[in-house]
């Protein structure tokens, strides 16, 4: 394989941006939009935890791009580039990191972003990757702004990801193949809510949010703990969708309402936030609280 | 071991800066110093790869703090803060934790840094371990600036590390007992040029510069190949040092005897830019260039 340095070169120098200053110097330069407030995060993905070990390498990087980038949607943020750190095994070749080159991107195109610098070692063990991804807001929605007598949504489908887990673990055999695809498509590719996010921040609606990627009840805890609240919600699931779930005071349904018309996307009202414990409280169809086994899944 | 969530509270938490709010959110949120821009670097360091395998786990941690430090540094840039990433394997315990967690409060508390945020994955292979740091500066120390004339300068002295390096593989045995205890010291926790890079930055007096993590001689060749010139050398070196090589006209000469004196920094001039091939010519004692076998040390 060709050094560090030409891989560097030929496959990821382009998809630079110029704060990236053609991946030839130490460290990226950003200056940051006037009067915003930037916003990071960072997730790793390990090959046989996060992703199987023979998927697509550009599924690879664009499932990894996206779990960032649903981070920033959660927050409210515009997303503007990322850093990539890549641990590759020895069996790792020029056309994997072309084609995983290829996914980054393709994403980028769709999300208005650019590569601001990284690094690439070597490793004994699987294949890992990191992204540290960075975004603009005027205002961040926070975890901790849950309030009582608020309601809670989430956007989109719940559960999908953790149905594709199981097809691609081999279970669900009897589901019809169109819908056997989506599910798996869904887990192997999230959408994130990036157009939502941002409107939502822009609209000063939410008064918390999180995404969902340990889990509906999981994150809705999250919220509920940062906040020094109890969450009622009336329905059951788990996975790893890259949605965001928030709260906002009843006065804001209309608002809500206009800016998932407006970006296409699906909202449920799913919940309330009450007075109480922190956590979650799962409620039956009769609104009875249901003893939940686990909160949620918890990739390590 | 106990959970991700449990770690992050019970030893990450602590060290997290008002940006990384408890690291009880989605993502991190900075207001930038005004008028600043930000600079970012990222770097792994991978078991066997970067550092010993059995290295106690507070000098892991500080050593990978101090290599992207050392890349802020060479740019000019005060450290604001870092995200951290962290893939496990099986075997690692809290202890371990407590103590990689340790190292970082030390170096937070030396370098004014504050941790932002991160991620925890657990692996199969060798733990590995990486950072993306963000520094502020008026204006950063490019690679690319370096012109014909130029002086060429290298902060402390070049070519410990690598002489740690081989003393931790069980080289030099014929060394007296203290100086390789010092050179393994060098290699095992560098001491990133911070003050002197910041007050270069705040001089204007560089028109380059790199931090020498690749070797003096490849390091230089970052220069030479972004500023398309070629620098001439005479003095040949290797290794990990963490040091800043930089470029700056001869009428700064006063001006860096200042900043090496005030930052309590040895500073050497060792060779010049001139024109030609972009890239670097070491030169013998007597002015005559010599062939190099390779032009650095190559972490992958």
């Amino acid at each position: 394989m060709a050094s560090e340095f030409d891989l560097i070169a030929r496959y990821f120098a382009p998809l630079a941006g110029p704060e990236g200053l053609g991946l030839k110097d130490d460290a990226a330069l950003l200056s940051p939009p006037v009067g915003k407030s930037l916003v990071f995060t960072t997730d790793a993905n390990v090959a046989g935890v996060h992703f199987l070990a023979d998927e697509a390498p550009g599924v690879i990087a664009r499932r990894l791009l996206r779990t960032n980038l649903s981070d920033l949607a959660a927050k409210g943020a515009v997303p503007l580039g990322y850093l990539l750190t890549l641990a590759l095994p020895p069996n790792i070749d020029e056309v994997w990191i072309s084609t995983f080159a290829e996914g980054l991107a393709l994403d980028q195109a769709e999300y208005n972003i650019a590569l601001y610098g990284g690094d690439t070692v070597s490793t004994s063990g699987p294949l890992m990757a990191s992204i540290t991804a960075i975004g603009s807001v005027d205002k961040m929605i926070r975890r901790d702004g849950a309030h009582v007598g608020d309601d809670v949504y989430v956007t989109g489908t719940i559960g999908d990801a953790g149905l594709g887990l199981s097809i691609a673990q081999g279970g669900l055999p009897n589901l019809p193949a169109s819908q056997r695809g989506f599910l798996l498509e869904r887990f192997r590719l999230p959408s994130p809510r990036v157009a939502f996010g941002v409107a939502l921040a822009r609209a000063e609606v939410a008064t918390a949010a999180a995404d969902v990627s340990d889990g509906l009840i999981a994150d809705s805890a999250h919220i509920a703990k940062a906040s020094e609240v109890r969450i009622a919600i009336g329905l059951v699931a788990f996975g790893d969708d890259y949605e965001i779930v928030f709260s906002a005071p009843p006065s804001a349904q209309l608002a809500i309402a206009a800016i998932a018309a407006e970006t296409g996307t699906k909202v449920t009202l799913i919940g309330h936030v009450e007075a109480g414990a922190p956590g979650v409280q799962v409620l039956d169809a009769a609104g009875m609280p249901i003893d939940l086994p686990r909160e949620g899944y918890v990739h390590r």
